[in-house]
């Protein structure tokens, strides 16, 4: 349960405030250039403290290679990635020690696994999405072989809708905005939040070019349903649209149907899916996160014997948990991507004679 | 991939025009009553052609129990359930043979498998859902003996929204609106859909009580990344939201956290579900349909060849596939929560003694 | 848990005494030609009561295949089989329907699951491997057209050893034997087996020919790995050796090391297997039955309230079950080279440039 | 491909001459006792080094925990351990760099991946054990709660076979010897091959005591199935029976056949399983090793242009693979009835109600 893919697969550890997070990728085809540089450039991305519109606590998020290379290589055997906590230095949790954090997982942890680990989420923390940006960066370095791309962004935050699209621009701005005319309303938003002790959702657009034909598995291995359950089990995600997403639910069919030409669809409501397979086409998903449950309010809550509390929260924490969001959904997606290249060889026996008829 | 659930677990198989479809359950409990009656029931209610609102093709959709029971109760084995398809006689595709359905998954089916199974969507049509309520029948007899209890309905068609949620209502309406009031004007869009050879989409709400603390797996295996995963999964289905979904992405943490007090919590933005884990409150969750893409006005498409071709289509269709839709829903977050019963158990060590120190 | 395979898997159902038994075959790959006739001979070469070797319950075991192929070819979507129980009527079980068997697996069952159906086994009867034998007839159909061939055949009855391995003799003899020259001591074995009311063992030899070098997926789907999980599994099988088995625990490393030569191995001590992969010689399986555990003579048991008793079988049985079982180690030894293949594909870089490059 | 187990599940990762070995052991209840000190004193026991009837590479093994505790105890997240390489040290390896070594997998792992680790082996290497020592103790640990014990030692060297099975003598014994008596013949056999630059074959025997009945998920994730997939996956090994194994299939069914009482089973042909789940009486299997390939006697191989060339080995090897085998074995054993355990626990509604009812 703490993995994700079926053939192209990780399995990630960790907790917030522990020795350490990482993963071990599995399924990665043999001969492919593993380029350290990269993979810690796609956790930098990440990392937190970067800017003042992110969590102040300060990780370098140095990621060690501990296996499954050799001479630069993939060798076909599981790579594993280890990072270790540098700054989960004990505070004084004693005032919070036996309070359940309202809109955080400690409640729902405590009585399914009966024990309460209070330092800073421990295993629901986002902090194990660094072990998904790792796995991811080795994703792409699969995908890029076979010209595929995956880019993200951030398109709404507040309520305060991205217009264009620039993925190029996001990846430059301090808040993964993807429309340059509309982040400075969108850092005001986030601004006003850290001053007034709350925080706010938003919401971020991942886009995947150069998709072949044929990717996803029915029944319920498609690459819709894996996107879904991708996103979804992200923390703080709320919502996951494909295409026009709810859009397309308040549409006609005569309007909603991409027509089909010899030089390729004309419009792409579908989001590049049909019936559960990519169709050539970008696949365009959104994903809603949830305002941070950590605010500097105080709230109601209770305590591990149900007293009525008040909660009074002090630490780190970003104000709007979809910004950094966007580099987990973007690894995310390259891993489905990376998973499904490689489930749908075999899908015909012209497949199987290319690889052993020679 | 065509098995859904890890100890809870079915697989389907079967096409729309093929001899028969069906399924098999695994990880059924030994000792529960196999109540075939409210199987059947439960096939009725998404059968085809009982009012005009949905395709005329008729099928009794009888379904038979081939294996796992015993003097009417569950064994432990797996139970089989087959449904003859009676109503796929061949018609005439000889004009639309070799022509992609604009929306549809043949165009997508054709490339990745080679095949083209003209014959009504084969695999990739929505009759392969039957199996799966079938499968949601078995799980609904185990949550029942577990006092949980899962409901479904429509809350919008083609825009318009519904304003109460009567779940009973649902169940005699004939177009499985959730709101009476709300109904007609439900109705009658999807009559001026059909008037206009068109077609339209919807949502649908689906709602689990009852829920224990606890059920979901973290970290890739969650009950919110879970739901999204069935549900995106299902055909049309094109966006899913938990709890308040895209309204808490626009709201303040100081809002959207549920506040927790010593009689449970105060609201329930979170859907009941806190960190992939579900917090006892109700489960709540909102599936987005795109319009039929089976519409009769003329659309553009290519051949098996990619020469630019003009479709017109005849047969029978449902102008809103979400309204059926809505008991496939509810089928899934039954089989869900039945795989989540099952896998929780363990979680603590308090459970193994439970179960093996007596 | 009634699933076997990962990629190329199947699904079986249904009891001795049931309806039907059945298999969901997923993952084979389009445009393969599914020979009906074929599968049809291989349910024949396993079924019952063709000699006086063999149990005398008549079944026809007739497979309808209900979905997956289209116009005579697989269609990537998932076949499902099933072969409907003719001989089950319900005899007199009143004086055996509280006893477990010795030797028998309905001991283990009534206490795993509180249910006891005493007919005839139910899931537990060796009956359920006809679904294993239909499934492995589509594993053949694919090997087929890459070159790869499986054959078995009985090398052993009661300690009596076959010498010479003729694979083509044993498709025609009554008792599947390899040995012409050693078949008549071994009918003979078996004869004497039952006129004394008693039953044998025996062992079966399972050989692959024209496997490629790659097979098998290290660390824990090793090719050895699976087979032995594959025939151990097998009802009464109680060992499985690979290669030269227990003779290579008692030899010497400068003996059992096949050498390698530019023109091959000098020997196959290995069984074709070198790390749990496949290396390009024949792949050698031996597996061993215990005898028949229904025997004619009184035996002690106890009843479900574990009071003492004494037992006395009546009924049909398989005297040596190692003699059908021959044809259902080679339909599982089928199996899995069918989902090695896949499961290979992959490996290296190479296989997915050769897929999606061109 | 690199994970062992359905619910109590481990994943590992490392080579031989790599950074670092380890695994991630996912499923396990909360509330365990996490005894660090056990976990490595079972390392210790598997580690290289220690008398002169083993390899001299010297490896401290010392392990690390990074996460899934918290305060001494488990706490249901994955428990990632890991193990750093210390003798790894680049010895000069030019004149083997391109020679496949007989007997071993260097020559599948190049076919099958395109890639040559030719440092010891790299993933094929016995060290990758080690990390399963390592999941095996928090098996161990989790079993104990149970009260269920597995032991194992060595019942055979080189064909020399022990009489008594004292299981706690085997811990003390420097070559695992399980009956005192025959060790020093055991041992001079073992010198003889050591002097004459060969190696030997072997036998473990592994047993457990004190499992309940129940365990083992048919059809196809039988408890035997699982051993011996389990056992046939360790590197040498050739060979497992179950209970009487081979000798079973030469015996008759009027003794084969344990009678049943109401005081238990009156023998133990079976091993303690019927039908592949448990019957309450010792589990006992029998896996047998070949001799190591290592040897250092001139050998014939190819390289990897496939050109004829000789081999001369040097190095530091096992000359019995089986010693240190037998601690793999019990750990083995150990890792699947954690897991059987878990995969029990639904079999009937019983435990349904026992968890969720009260």
């Amino acid at each position: 349960m703490n993995s994700f893919g079926e053939k192209f697969r990780f399995t990630t550890f960790g907790e917030s405030h522990g020795v350490a997070l990482g993963c071990i990728v599995e399924g990665i085809p043999a001969g492919i250039k593993i380029d350290e540089e990269f993979i810690q450039s796609e956790m930098d991305r990440r990392k937190p403290g970067k800017t003042k519109f992110e969590t102040q606590r300060k990780e370098s998020d140095t990621i060690q290679i501990l296996s499954g290379t050799f001479e630069g290589l993939s060798t076909g055997t599981p790579i594993s990635m280890v990072l270790y906590n540098e700054n989960q230095k004990s505070k004084d949790y004693s005032n919070v020690k036996d309070l359940f954090r309202p809109g955080h997982a400690d409640f729902t942890y405590f009585h399914k696994y009966g024990i309460r680990d209070y330092r800073g989420g421990g295993r629901s923390s986002a902090r194990e999405t660094a072990a998904r940006v790792a796995a991811g960066a080795i994703a792409k370095l699969m995908l890029k072989e076979l010209n595929i791309k995956v880019q993200s962004g951030i398109c709404e935050v507040a309520g305060i809708k991205s217009e264009n699209l620039d993925f190029d621009y996001s990846r430059q701005s301090e808040i993964f905005a993807l429309d340059k005319d509309i982040e400075d309303k969108q850092k005001d938003a986030i601004k006003e939040a850290l001053n007034s002790h709350d925080s706010i959702g938003g919401a971020v657009i991942v886009k995947a070019t150069g998709v072949p034909i044929g990717l996803g598995e029915p029944m319920y291995h498609k690459l819709d349903g894996q996107i879904a359950s991708a996103m979804m089990g992200l923390n703080a995600v709320k919502a996951v649209e494909i295409g026009d997403g709810i859009e397309s639910s308040r549409s006609k069919g005569s309007i909603n149907n991409d027509q089909i030409t010899s030089k390729g669809f004309e419009s792409n409501h579908s989001g590049g899916i049909l019936g559960g397979i990519s169709n050539g086409d970008d696949i365009i998903t959104k994903i809603y996160f949830k305002p941070t449950p950590s605010i500097f309010k105080e709230q109601k809550t209770v305590d591990v014997s149900n007293e009525d509390k008040l909660y009074n929260l002090k630490g780190r924490h970003d104000p709007c948990v979809a910004l950094r969001g966007s580099v987990v959904c973007e690894s995310m997606m390259s891993l489905i991507l990376a998973d499904m290249v490689l489930l749908n060889m075999g899908a015909k026996m012209e497949h199987l004679k290319a690889i052993y008829n020679k």
